[in-house]
């Protein structure tokens, strides 16, 4: 008999080993320091292991955390303040974010991480300004991070211009923010037995110049350094790089060499079927922002489309302002249902396949698949425990139909995971962060909305703000 | 100075007045008996009221308690076991709904009405078989409910048959349910000072025979008792309803008078636009169900078109197995995002409309706008406070641009509702039911849950269900 730190046991154990869920119906789990040692039926795992802390998962879901592959924390100060409007990043979040400040974004970072966390998600894949600020949250809260500094070499009023015109780039600041990328890299990258990875983000191809892109590719490939981007994000995309380059932007990645199973491919929104098989032909992921693409502009990207062509899909919440939530249970649905919608069929992205998206894939996704993502002995203790005691997800049946996937898909919502265990460490006890203390960070956020809200008076492109007169007229 | 019986202030009070939303920014609302006799700013409310039970709404929203235009509470008991199929109605609930038995209906309705009001809903318009038991819940819970008997005469195997072949009544099926109706009419509709109110539901034109909804409307209208009823709810209903009438279902609805204000016409998932019109000009309000729609076959139903013509929309959750939530926070947002990628534009269907659609218009619907959906002194005393203090709802910023609607809608999921007030009684404090003993009812449904499995062990169709399959292989 050994004691392990940490021991679940009597659980409805949802492995997402094998094919399916790989559900072991009364299970257990054995955690020692950052690894899962054991998993299997609770009688089993009884029998070689006791815990110093022992979790009795009664009614209760054990699974792998969730698995977050594209977000931008440090948005979540402008949270609801963009939605409902066309023309959603010239007219809407880019000029509402140039009135944020660096200790705004920071606090807000907190707030979106510790939504994910306290919804059950263990890693998030975050890209963001500041990377090398931003990233002490990560380390601090205890969430398993990929953080990218996201590097652009845009003018600050870039919002100005006309969308369909190629941006003017502007050196000095690509070079800045590839430093400061670099600066997180050499600092953070493998922090904590390897719980804080970096990577480096070019924000989009027509947003860097080529000659930062070389750089920034130059720099992650030679130091095994992932990379995160935004791609097809938009006609405007497109547009941009035709006028430049005389091609799309797809194309223009696959001849620099900037795709490959280095490289995340976020949103693909306007792929069209040759680029998705280029994309997939290169090995890159699609990342699909269901939520966030949805209230943005009403697209729905191609991954079911990206699936059919053999490719690789991990899900990503994307941004507050434009989400506006940063919880893995609701991009699960709204990816299923948007799916099912967009071919009139109930059975596109059926419960299972979306669970695997945000577990077992999102893993594959990130390279990482040998330690994240399903529960098995060697894995990094990326674990949560869902209460299914709650009236939404009763009642449990478990034979000869088995409800437990569907209902934790389509029914939960995050707020029922009572505990979430990051590489071995306990960093949600009984629906509390047990790492920051949440309400003084909420009040803090808030405070920090108040110099925000200041400066938003002050703006000059206040009067163009769509929310600012839907305020005005009472509407909001 | 009046001391009434609950008093809540320093909140931000949504009061659904108005042309928008109408925010008083520090408000506070006075409840006396089941009624609102004050709301406006707290300065000016406490001049004249004190009160019994003070909440400090500091921090956090007060707003009218969330209508949920179309339930059926009593397939709770199924959750989870029909979703990602085709052929939802026939190869999926209704088979599995045959092995469910009264007392796990009524158990199952009591899990999914306790789901809804905890998430903030405090009307349910809920269409359920053996309505004089289900109508207990109603009575029990403190919900206000519009309860009504769901009227067929179809033979109890009818998911044997071909979906496209007319449905062959058993008048005395119709019969034995339509008297249901009227003893749950005659019963309680207005009970406990009209917090009751009793419908009739004829489940759908190819459901009734035509005999049988002439009695149904004859005694509603005679006894002014509303109607709800599923209209083209699917290609099935038309195509049924051509072969034996040799036209389509709502001309025929039109035709013999089966329209109007007193009828919620639910779903119109395949109304033409000339069908549309028909039904606006009638004066039927549209009842939306987005998720459930999605999930079960992908389908965005026409609101937006009903909304165009003139007419009135509100929104339902539908049941649990196939939804398969029961809050209507996450269907507003559900309803917003659907509607924008139908159109694919971020404009349509923004937060300030769906939240009416689930306040004041939905109370116009049910055709008691001088009773519910609004917060405004002589109104019903149906009140929700949500607190904001949460991540995913934070930061609050209320000026220039106010996100508190933006939030309400695209971020909240009900976990973050605090209070309940139903005609003016607190049903939920502090998160918990007063009126029901919510983990002694879990229980009881699992141990429903275990009855209504046994039978589906020793069902005949058991091979056919698509959910037994893929547990049988794994996936679930």
């Amino acid at each position: 008999m050994k004691t392990v730190d940490l021991l679940i046991m009597n659980g409805i154990v949802v492995t997402m080993e094998g094919t399916g869920c790989g559900i072991i119906p009364d299970g257990a789990v054995a955690i020692q320091g950052n690894d899962i040692v054991a998993v299997g039926p609770t009688a089993d795992v009884l029998k070689e292991y006791d815990g110093h802390r022992v979790f009795n998962a009664k009614n209760k879901v054990v699974m792998p955390g969730l698995i977050d592959c594209h977000a931008h924390s440090c948005d979540a100060i402008a949270r609801g303040t963009a939605q409902d409007i066309s023309g959603w990043m010239y007219k809407g979040i880019w000029p509402v974010l140039s009135c944020s400040d660096v200790e705004g974004k920071k606090i807000g970072s907190m707030v979106h991480l510790a939504e994910s966390v306290l919804g059950g998600t263990t890693t998030i894949c975050d890209m963001v300004y500041d990377s090398d600020t931003i990233v002490e949250n990560h380390v601090q809260l205890g969430v398993r991070g990929f953080v990218s500094e996201m590097i652009h070499s845009m003018p600050p009023d870039v919002y100005k211009a006309d969308e369909n015109a190629p941006i003017e780039h502007d050196a000095s600041i690509g070079n800045r923010r590839f430093q400061t990328g670099r600066k997180m890299v050499e600092q953070y990258n493998g922090y904590d037995n390897g719980r804080i990875t970096c990577m480096l983000g070019p924000q989009a191809i027509n947003m860097c110049s080529l000659e930062l892109m070389d750089e920034i590719y130059g720099y992650a490939r030679k130091n095994n350094v992932g990379i995160t981007i935004h791609v097809s994000q938009g006609d405007r995309e497109n547009v941009q790089i035709e006028r430049r380059f005389h091609k799309r932007a797809i194309p223009l990645l696959d001849e620099k060499g900037y795709l490959g199973p280095d490289v995340l491919c976020v949103h693909l929104t306007c792929a069209t079927p040759e680029e998705i098989a280029t994309v997939v032909k290169s090995g890159s992921p699609m990342v699909l922002c269901s939520t966030s693409l949805a209230i943005i502009g009403g697209e729905i990207p191609p991954a079911s489309e990206f699936l059919a062509a053999g490719g690789l899909v991990a899900l990503g919440t994307d941004q507050a302002p434009g989400n506006n939530r940063n919880n893995m249970f609701s991009e699960m649905k709204m990816s299923a249902l948007l799916n099912k919608c967009k071919h009139k069929q109930g059975t596109f992205f059926p419960a299972w396949q979306v669970l695997r998206m945000a577990t077992v894939d999102a893993a594959r996704a990130l390279r990482k698949e040998k330690e994240i993502g399903s529960l098995r002995p060697g894995k990094k203790a990326d674990v949560i425990i869902v209460d299914m005691q709650y009236p939404a997800l009763t009642p449990i049946l478990l034979s000869p139909i088995r409800n437990i996937i569907p209902n934790l898909v389509y029914s939960a919502n995050g707020s029922e995971v009572e505990t979430v265990i990051i590489n071995g460490k306990v960093v949600v006890d009984d629906h509390q962060l047990t790492t920051i203390d949440l309400k003084q960070t909420i009040a803090d956020a808030n405070a920090a909305a108040q110099r925000f809200c200041g400066r938003l008076e002050h703006f000059d492109g206040l009067d163009q703000l769509p929310l600012a007169k839907w305020t005005r007229e009472g509407l909001y």
